[in-house]
Formats: structure tokens, C-alpha cells, sequence
């Protein structure tokens, strides 16, 4: 006898969805003994929330479609928050599966009853409660369809345990799920770009989404090099083609002044998709924007309109025709360092040792500053990010992409005082045997926040500051760490003890973890 | 010059918090510079919000007044909130400070942008957002008072950075925080709860807070023995003051069909602050209220009221004079196990070797429902746990508590999948140099799930509801992840070995785990 559960799983499957994530409690049991009988779905345990929705958002990120994640109740959802914000401002699609108590049952305020709705908003695009039995497969297929839709986003269906156990009519048909496909760039919007290249300036295209691949990539990076323009992503991005034979991206900076100084001369910002730029945070007397005085701002296309198509219009209305072709300039990886372990040194020897086709998941924060310049002569790789801003998201990030590329080696640029946030993602690697490589830049401080606290006035930090901005006291030992959970990993503490490591990291599958001593 | 962030800081100080558990970002920059000209204020750093909330909660429930916790943005706070929940669900007091964007940068939407209010709003009583530096203290004097009203909340003041910022005219006063004392209980309710002890049936009194410790509980229990009746408290609990010397309270069980056991013939539940007993979850053909049929329910007090006058009163209204003592019966501590570690040994050894004054912090979970039966008559200690069914709470929890009471030991009866969530606690209480002897309960699955899977109906669960409940493979190696962050650890396998190995630690100051393979 099918029930609610059952409804949502088929609906799942029926919908292309195959991969779930979970975190589940005792109000999700039905969902987990439905998933039981369907082992066409594929169900990852994440030993917190934040693992599961990370994992998610990498997942998603590189398999083209969402994964389904199941966490239980207010609290487990509250725990996944911090990484479906990740994933909302990386675009993401997914679809979060709460479980909640039976709808009778929230009027005693059990324990764990919580305003999961409030709770969601903030992250999702889409908050939908399951009204009843019935009521499963056309809110599990709407859930799928909002997440879907162009760019893509956070869905979050609330799962009464009622609905989940209720017997459903066995014919009741499973809903479908469509969604509007992503739209053509307005015309006048093509001309007012077509305009701004060609204004004799020096434009510079923004550009976000799948602009950031394949063709589109190219054909931009043509187009800019046409006008004497350039073409830059922002700061952060949900995925970017890089290295040898694609163009070389560069990232609007997060330091306010390096952003001003990237901008500078840029007389016509093109956004294709991307947002007209701001700063991470304010500061006094500082503007809010780096966007010089008198730059004009340009939209060819929305973020949910067909960006490759967009540039192709573009290209048109310039009157290039289809043959226009980037000049590919080769980059030479820099040479390799030598001597004490800088941050520096384990990014140049990542660039020359990453196989081709890699997937680098980037949460260096700091440390990974100078990652994209120093990278461009790499081997082809995908590179992708924490885009939210909400650290965390680096490790779950690695192990959703494994999930979805096995045949792809992931590299994991993993800053410390963010890895500590979801270390447990590093058991999820061992279970899984994942192929990812963790590198760790263990400087055992929150560094980001100490050149902050340096831009606030403060001179030398005191011993409140200190307590608060330090953790090398005691220092966290990874390797035990990765140790403790399953992985197997080792230090490296000179730049050619690093080298080889990673070297022999790269000749061989499944997971490990080298803490940078940096 | 003084800005809004010393006004924060000095309102914090001016009204006797002095405690500040943090883990900071950009936007808190100036708080955090703020903190550092203050040394009076105690700033104790969490390697994850979830850490910094829960220790707050355990920090609050001992010292008997809050801690501020200090938290970055939307996604910080939403990491902190499910211990929050768990605050929540215990009246306890805690004063989190969220920082915020400068109030002009939010319509930019920038990266970490999020609707705090929405997030807040389900896990604190109060939400309030600052509204420029000159509503600094005022609006910190009202979220403490939010809080330390009666009986106790979580509030929730989100500080903008500019705010924070901006200097404030020096000669500005800080606000001291008013509130309203708990209330006598109303004479009516006191009457109809005396005609209820007085019916000839047996009444349980279920008690809550200040009820369950110091002479209320005691009296409680003596009024419960002259009537026939019993003492009882709510399934979770803010605190409990146990062992020798002390009444011995049952806890409402988790279990359903044991909490309907529990009540059987029960024929007044007289509520002394407490809620009509429901159940944790709705299950399919399972009433939602354990209470049996034809039992009356009567309340003396709310939980805001005084609940220790409520007795005293409820005691002179039954014409019992000053003098009524319990009778004090001893329990004598259950025999030790030998062979094999189950969780029943190590709560048998916990009962024996346990010092007088010790704070128990209780997220055993499965583990641990055997400890009260078991633990009567222990030396004198104090029973906190998690209150609010989120797990992650145990570990948080009781570094706050070693926090709070530097001379006195705290044991952390500890279930591993609940421990993974906040493992991170450990490297504050290795930090720190917490009293802390940590005992995991390391049996790699969630017990509980298995248990309730099998309510559901399922028989044997499948690949996938193994993959999702079992976390054996690999299984987390405690004792190397303890050592990863600092903390010493030691395992044990049986009765015996773990019993030598409690022992020891009851020895010893300073954090140390046990890892106990049951």
C-alpha cells in the first residue's frame, strides 16, 4: 500500500531525481522507509545539516540538475541554513524536504515544533507545506519546477508526518514537473550592449552563470578582446571554466580598494547576468560600490534570460560573425617555491600538479587570494565556490561535486577556520570513498578578520581580540582529524614536503588530506 | 572616543553580564575591538555558532543569570539557532547579539544579506534591531530584560554595523535593564490545586524550574507524600538537583507507551509551571497526550509565577505547617556490571564514582534513559540537558556549565551522533582548560531512528535505511579526534576498563573523553 512517502520518492524519481542528501529524524521515518524500497535513489548521510545542504549545492552545481535533501524538523533545517544560503546566492537548484510533526499534532507545541516557514523564507525561493496525502506529488512536483526554473534556486517543502503516512489512492497519477525554460535577452538590451562595446571605451563584460563555460566563455572573451575591452566574473560565482585553452578569468576582488583599483578606467560596465557590483560589507568612508564615477552600466541580459544565447546576440548585433575566435593566449603556471610553506607556494604547486579535468572547490578564503592569477596556465578544471559568504561551504561543497563527477579528481582548497564549521564532511568522504584531495591551509586564525580588525582602527590586537581572532591554542592537528573520521592524511610544512604530497596525492583515487602548515 | 559598540558593551557590563561567548566576523569588527578595551568582559570563542549558543545556554542555567553570545550576520545566527531552540524550550536567558550590514548597505544586497527578523523570530521571545548608535543601550537594557523576565527567553538583538561604528555623545547614559519579578501564584489556581491534592486519589505534581530544586523540590515531594501522590518533572529540563539528599524526581518518558505507563492511574496531574504532557512526536493510532483518560488536570502556577512560593503557598493551603519535611529516603547506587561495555555499566559507574556537586550535561539520548532509575542515589549534583529535542546541544552544554562553575566537575554523558553535530565544543573546552570529563556513548548509529523505524513498520531496514541510520563504517575514532583538538581521551571496552578509566578522570582537572564502545 503506497503512501505519502512513497508519493514523494516517485515523484522524485519520475522527475530525474535521484540523489538525496540527509540528515533524517523520527518525524521522517516513513520518508526513509519509502526510500528504503527505492533503491533507484541514491541517499548520502551527512552527519549535520550543513553537510547535507553543502553537499547539495556542489552536487547540484556539477550534475546540471538538484539533489534532494532530507533534514528533520525547525532545528535540522536550521542547521542546513547557512549552506542553502550558499546555494541561493550561487543560483543553485534544490529541493529541502522538512519534516515536520502531523498537522494535529502542532497545536501542542511539541519540543521540536518551530515556525519552520519563517525559518526557510530567508533561504528559499519557494516554501511550500504538503497540505495533505493528496497533496504530495503536485507540491513535491511545483518544489521541483521552482528550483528548476532559470537560474535555478532553493525550494523548501515542508513534510507533515502525516502526509508521509497517509495512504495515497495507488492510481493517483505522479505529477510532473515544469518549469519555463530560460528566456531570450530583450533586444533593446542587446543594443544598448551592442552600444556600450563599441562606445570606443574600455568596456568590461560581467560576466555570471553559464557565461562563465564553454562557448559563451570564448565568445565573450573574443568580443572583449574585439573593443579592447575585458571580461571579469564576480566576486563570487556559482562555476567557472579555467585554465589552459580557456580564457582567463579574473574575479572582482573583495578588498574594497582592490576593487576599485580592478574597475579603474573601466569606462562601460556589460552585465551578462551579473548584478552592477557592490562591497562585501561597508565600511566608513568607503563607498558601497566600486564602480568608478562616471563608468556608464550596461545590462545585456538578466540572470534567469539565456546568457550563451545573449552573447551570441551580442555578437550579432556587433556584427562579428560566428567564426570570431578568442586568441588564446597561453599563461605559463609560475614557478615553483621553494623553502618554508607559504600559501602561495601550495597554490603554485597545485597549478602545475592538478590533473586535467579537475573540479577545485575553493573556500581558501585569504589564503586562495592569489589562486586565480596564479592559475590560468593550469590544466582545464572547474573551479567553484562558496558564493554566499557564509563559511562552511568548502568540504560539503567537495563532496557533493564528488558525488556527481566520481570519474573527476576534487580538489578541495580548504581554508582551517571554515573547515571547522563542517569538518564531519570529511566522514562523509571517507564513507563514500570519495575522490577528493583536502588541502588545508592551517594558519589557525580567522586571518580575514584580523586585516579587518586592522581596517577598524585597532592597532594591536589586546587579549579580548586576541581570544577571539586566534585558535592556534591549541592548534587544530587535521591530520588526527581526517584520522578520527576515516580519511587518511598528512602534514607538510616546506614548500617541496607539500609538493610531493600533493604529487602523490594526485597519483592515486579516493580521499585525503593534506594540512598546509602555512 | 566612544562609539556604539562601547555603549553595547558598557550596557552589558552595567548590568552584570560579563560573559560574551563569540565567534565573530567583519560586520563585528568593532565590537570586537570594543570588547578588547574592556577586560572585565570575558570573551570565550566557539569554532562554530552552534558551540556559542549551546555554552551560552549552559553557562546561563548555572550562573543563574545570561551570557551575550556574539554572532555574524544571517548565517551566523542561523547556526546558532538550533540551540537556541533548545534555550528556548528551557527558559533560559541569553542575550545574542547578531551583527548586522550598515543599514544603508542593505538595499545592495550584498553576498551575506539575509532577513535576520525571519530567522530570529522562531527561537527568541524578543527581536530587536538597533536603530542607530544613539538606540544602543537602550534597546541592549530591553533585550536583557526580555530575557531575565520571568521565566526566562532568548533575545535577539541584531546590531547594524554603523551602528556599531558611530561615535556616541560620551556623556550618554547606559540604560540599566528593568524587569518584572516572577509572579505569585493567583490564589484561585493555588485553592482548586490543594482540592485536587486533597480529592483521595493520587496525584502526581509535575514540576518545573525552580521547582526542582533547593526546598521547593523538597517540599514538593513531602506535600506528594502526605497526599498519596508522586513528584514528577516534564520529559526535558532546565535543571535538576539530584542524588542524595534530594527527592528523587522522575523524568516523563520519551517513549509513548511508557509515558501512558508512566500516568497510569494518575487522577490529578497538578501542573506546578509545567505543560500538559504531550507527546514528542504524533504517531499513527497513538494518542498525542500521555495523559489517561478521566485524569484531571489542575494547575498551581504558570511558569512565569514564583514556583517556590507556589508550594509554599499550596502548602499553607492545605494547612501544612513550616516544619513538613520529606521523609529522605536513601536509594543505595544499583551494583557495578562487569564484561562487556553496555551503556547501563557506564551509568552504573557514573553513579558511583561521580564527586559531590558535579553538573551532569545530558545528551545521552538512547543511552542515557536508564540514568535516572539508575542514578538516585549518586552524590548531590545538578541535571542539565537539552531541552529542546535539537540535538547538538550535550557537549555545548556543558562547557558553558564548567564555564559558569569553574570549581566544580562536569560530566558530559554524551551520544555520538548527537556529539558529531557540535564537535567543536571540544576545542574550547581543551582551550578553555574546562572540568570536563566527556563520556561518548559510541555505539556509530542513531539508536533512536533504528527504533522508531521499526514503529513504523519496517522489519529489517534495507541498504538505504542503513546508509542513513548506521554511521559504523568508517566509525569515528573519539579519542583521535579529541586529541585532534587539544583534548586528551582514553577508550574503554569494558565495565571494568571504563570504570578504572572514569575513575582516573574523577582524579584529574581539566577536559578529558572517554570513549565508551557500547
Amino acid at each position: 500500500m503506497a503512501n505519502g512517502a512513497d508519493a514523494l520518492c516517485d515523484t522524485f524519481l519520475a522527475n530525474g531525481i535521484d540523489t538525496c542528501f540527509a540528515n533524517p529524524g523520527t518525524s521522517e521515518m516513513h520518508f526513509v522507509a519509502a526510500l528504503d524500497r527505492k533503491p533507484q535513489m541514491r541517499c548520502f548521510l551527512g552527519l549535520f545539516e550543513g553537510v547535507v545542504t553543502g553537499a547539495a549545492d556542489g552536487y547540484a552545481r556539477m550534475a546540471g540538475k538538484p539533489a534532494a535533501t532530507l533534514l528533520h524538523t525547525g532545528p535540522g533545517l536550521a542547521n542546513g541554513l547557512a549552506n542553502m544560503h550558499n546555494a541561493r546566492r550561487a543560483f543553485t537548484p534544490m529541493v529541502n524536504v522538512v519534516g515536520d510533526h502531523a498537522h494535529y499534532h502542532l497545536p501542542n507545541d511539541a519540543a521540536l515544533t518551530t515556525d519552520i516557514e519563517s525559518l526557510a523564507r530567508p533561504m528559499s525561493r519557494h516554501v511550500r507545506r504538503i497540505a495533505g496525502p493528496e497533496d504530495v506529488s503536485r507540491a513535491t512536483a511545483e518544489s521541483i519546477a521552482a528550483a528548476s526554473a532559470a537560474p535555478g534556486g532553493v525550494s523548501t517543502l515542508i513534510l507533515p508526518a502525516d502526509a508521509a503516512w497517509s495512504t495515497v489512492d495507488p492510481d493517483a497519477s505522479i505529477a510532473k514537473a515544469e518549469w519555463r525554460a530560460a528566456a531570450e535577452a530583450d533586444p533593446q538590451m542587446v543594443e544598448r550592449a551592442a552600444a556600450a562595446a563599441r562606445s570606443g571605451g574600455k568596456p568590461m563584460f560581467l560576466l555570471a552563470g553559464d557565461a562563465l563555460s564553454g562557448n559563451a566563455l570564448k565568445k565573450a572573451a573574443a568580443i572583449a578582446e574585439r573593443f579592447g575591452g575585458r571580461i571579469a566574473a564576480e566576486q563570487t560565482n556559482r562555476r567557472i571554466e579555467r585554465g589552459v585553452g580557456r580564457p582567463p578569468v579574473e574575479r572582482m576582488p573583495y578588498v574594497v580598494e582592490q576593487a576599485m583599483a580592478f574597475l579603474e578606467g573601466v569606462t562601460d560596465l556589460i552585465l551578462v547576468g551579473s548584478k552592477t557590483p557592490v562591497t562585501f560589507f561597508a565600511y566608513p568612508n568607503l563607498p558601497t560600490s566600486p564602480v568608478p564615477p562616471g563608468c556608464r552600466v550596461t545590462r545585456l541580459a538578466e540572470r534567469s534570460d539565456d546568457l550563451p544565447g545573449a552573447i551570441d546576440l551580442l555578437g550579432q548585433a556587433l556584427g562579428l560573425n560566428d567564426e570570431i575566435g578568442w586568441s588564446g593566449a597561453r599563461t605559463e603556471p609560475p614557478p615553483l617555491r621553494h623553502g618554508d610553506l607559504t600559501a602561495e607556494a601550495v597554490l603554485v604547486s597545485v597549478t602545475h600538479l592538478m590533473p586535467e579535468n579537475a573540479i577545485v572547490a575553493d573556500e581558501a578564503v585569504t589564503s586562495g587570494r592569489s589562486f586565480f592569477k596564479l592559475s590560468h596556465g593550469a590544466a582545464p578544471h572547474d573551479h567553484i565556490q562558496v558564493a554566499g559568504g557564509a563559511i562552511g561551504g568548502g568540504l560539503p561543497l567537495a563532496l557533493g561535486a564528488a558525488i556527481a563527477c566520481p570519474d573527476r579528481k576534487v580538489l578541495s582548497l580548504q581554508a582551517d577556520g571554515s573547515g571547522m564549521y563542517t569538518n564531519q564532511a570529511l566522514w562523509s568522504m571517507a564513507r563514500e570513498n570519495a575522490d577528493v584531495c583536502v588541502v588545508v591551509f592551517a594558519n589557525s586564525r580567522y586571518a580575514i578578520l584580523q586585516g579587518e580588525l586592522k581596517n577598524v582602527g585597532a592597532d594591536e590586537p589586546g587579549e579580548n581580540a586576541n581570544r577571539m581572532l586566534r585558535f592556534d591554542s591549541p592548534a587544530v592537528d587535521w591530520v588526527a582529524m581526517a584520522k578520527s573520521m576515516g580519511m587518511d592524511g598528512a602534514r607538510a610544512e616546506t614548500a617541496e614536503t607539500f609538493h610531493d604530497l600533493f604529487k602523490s596525492a594526485m597519483g592515486r583515487r579516493g580521499p585525503f588530506l593534506i594540512e598546509a602548515c602555512v
